[in-house]
C-alpha cells in the first residue's frame, strides 16, 4: 500500500495549556491532540513528525510537522478544515504536498527562537502567558556584548541540561538579535540547531550579565569549560517561543512568513 | 468594634480562567479568590464589594472593589503583598485607603467598556483569548452611524438579557467610541451604568449592521421596542473588558490612568 500524501503543516500554538510537544500517554501535549484529531478524523492512525520538541509550557508561532494521508481533503484545504476541528490554542496556518524527500525534523537547515522579557513594572494581562516579567533593569549592552562571543560554531554542553538528549553538542549560532518593543524586550537566535533546554538557558545566562552577575567577557570561558553550573539559570520556558524553521530552497526556504506578531 | 480601614483596590484579571466576578460556591471567580487569600491572609472573613458583576470569561483592566480591614498591612504595601500571593490571572493594580463614603458599587459615576474584535483572516495566539474572531469584513462607517444612535439616555430593555437582574432599563451612554489598532477594532462604550450582557447584545447588533444584516437607522426603533427579539446576537464575552470605573473628584475621578494596554 501506498503511504499516500505526504502534509507539510505549520501550527502555531499557546504551550500555556500543552504538557510540550512530544505525546506523552494521559497528558495533553501538541502531537497528542493533533494525532487523535486526525485518527478521529480519517479513522487511521496518522503518525505526526515534528521539527523538534518543544519543552512544557513553550509556544510555537511556527511548528512544522509532516504526515501521510491515505485519503482525506486536498492539501490546499486542510487549513480551513482542521482550524474547525482543533482547540483555539493550536492553530493551523499554512499546509501543503511535499515530496517523500522532506522531513520536517530531518530537512531542517535553521530555527529561529524568540525569548521574550516583558520588564514593565507591572506585568501585564496579554503578556503574561508569554513573557518572563522582570521588573528590575537590565544592562542592555552588557548582554548584545556578551551575546557577540556566542555567534559562530561552539559545544554547547555548558548551555545545556545535564540530561539533553542530543550526544554531540556543537551547534551554530548565527543571529542573535536584540528588540525592544515598549516594555517588552525580544531576544531572537537562530542557529542550525539547539539543545534541549539551551535557548532558556542561553537567555539565563544573558539575564545574569544584565543584572551585573555576570561579565560579557566570560562567555566564552563558559563555553570552553563545557559545564552546564558555570551558565546562569534557566529562564522560565512561558518566555520562549518557535519563531520560524527553516528547510531547503527546493522546499520553500523558510516555511512562513508572518507578520512580526504570534 | 470598629469596621477598620476602608481599602479601595484597583484589580485587572484575564477572565479566561474565572467563572465571572461573583462568589459562587466550588466555581473559581474573582470575588471568591480574592476573599478566600485575604482570609488566609488575615485570618478572619472579609467581604469583598465590586463596582458591579462581570459574566464569565469577561476580562477586566481595571475593576475596583473595596473592603474594610481590622487590621493587616497598610495600603501602600497591599498591592505588593497581594501581588505575590494571588494567581497570574488576577493582578492587583492600585490600592489606597478611602474614607466610609466610598462604596466600590453605589459611588460609581460612569463606567468604560472596552470590546475587541480581530478582523484578520487568521486568529491570533495572543488575541484569542482577548477578542471575537471575526474575519468576515464589517462596515465600519454603517457601525458608527448606528453606534450615534445609541447615545443619550434610553431605555436599554432591547439590549440587555430577559432575566436581566436590573429592574430600571433606563441608562445614558456618553461615548460610542472606534479604535483601530492593526486587524483588532476596538469599541469603547462610556455611561453611566451597563445592564446585564448589554454591552454584548450592543456588539452583536452593531456587527450585524456592519454585516449589512440590519439598518443603521433601524436602532432608534428597535430601543423604542423594548424587544430583546429585536436586537443582535449576544457577542462572546472573551472579547470584552471592564475598562476603567470613575467616582466623584473627591474619590479621585477615575481611578486609573494607564497605557492603554491591559
Amino acid at each position: 500500500m501506498s503511504r499516500g500524501r505526504r502534509i507539510r503543516l505549520v501550527l502555531g500554538y499557546d504551550g500555556s495549556g500543552f504538557h510540550g510537544f512530544a505525546r506523552q500517554e494521559g497528558l495533553r501535549t501538541v502531537q497528542g491532540v493533533l494525532e487523535d484529531e486526525l485518527r478521529r478524523m480519517l479513522g487511521v492512525d496518522i503518525l505526526v513528525e515534528g521539527s523538534g520538541r518543544t519543552d512544557r509550557g513553550v509556544h510555537a508561532r511556527a511548528q512544522v510537522v509532516h504526515f501521510d494521508l491515505p485519503y482525506g481533503p486536498p492539501a490546499d484545504r486542510m487549513v480551513h478544515v482542521l482550524r474547525r476541528r482543533l482547540p483555539a490554542d493550536l492553530l493551523p496556518r499554512d499546509a501543503g504536498e511535499v515530496d517523500e524527500g522532506f522531513h520536517a525534523r530531518f530537512s531542517v537547515v535553521r530555527k529561529t527562537y524568540r525569548y521574550t522579557l516583558d520588564l514593565a513594572p507591572l506585568p501585564s494581562l496579554y503578556w503574561y502567558r508569554f513573557s518572563w516579567h522582570h521588573p528590575e533593569p537590565l544592562d542592555l549592552a552588557a548582554m548584545q556584548e556578551a551575546a557577540r562571543h556566542l555567534l559562530g560554531e561552539h559545544d554547547f554542553t555548558s548551555f545545556c541540561a545535564a540530561e539533553a538528549r542530543q550526544r554531540d553538542k556543537v551547534r551554530r549560532i548565527d543571529r542573535v538579535e536584540f528588540r525592544q518593543d515598549g516594555s517588552r524586550l525580544h531576544i531572537e537566535f537562530e542557529g542550525n540547531g539547539f539543545l534541549q533546554y539551551m535557548v532558556r538557558i542561553l537567555v539565563g545566562t544573558l539575564v545574569k550579565v544584565g543584572r551585573g552577575q555576570e561579565r560579557p567577557d566570560r562567555i566564552p570561558l563558559i563555553l570552553e569549560a563545557r559545564d552546564r553550573r558555570l551558565a546562569g539559570e534557566t529562564a522560565p520556558p512561558h518566555g520562549l517561543c518557535l519563531w520560524n524553521v527553516e528547510y531547503p530552497p527546493e522546499y520553500g526556504g523558510k516555511v512562513i512568513d508572518l507578520a512580526d506578531d504570534l
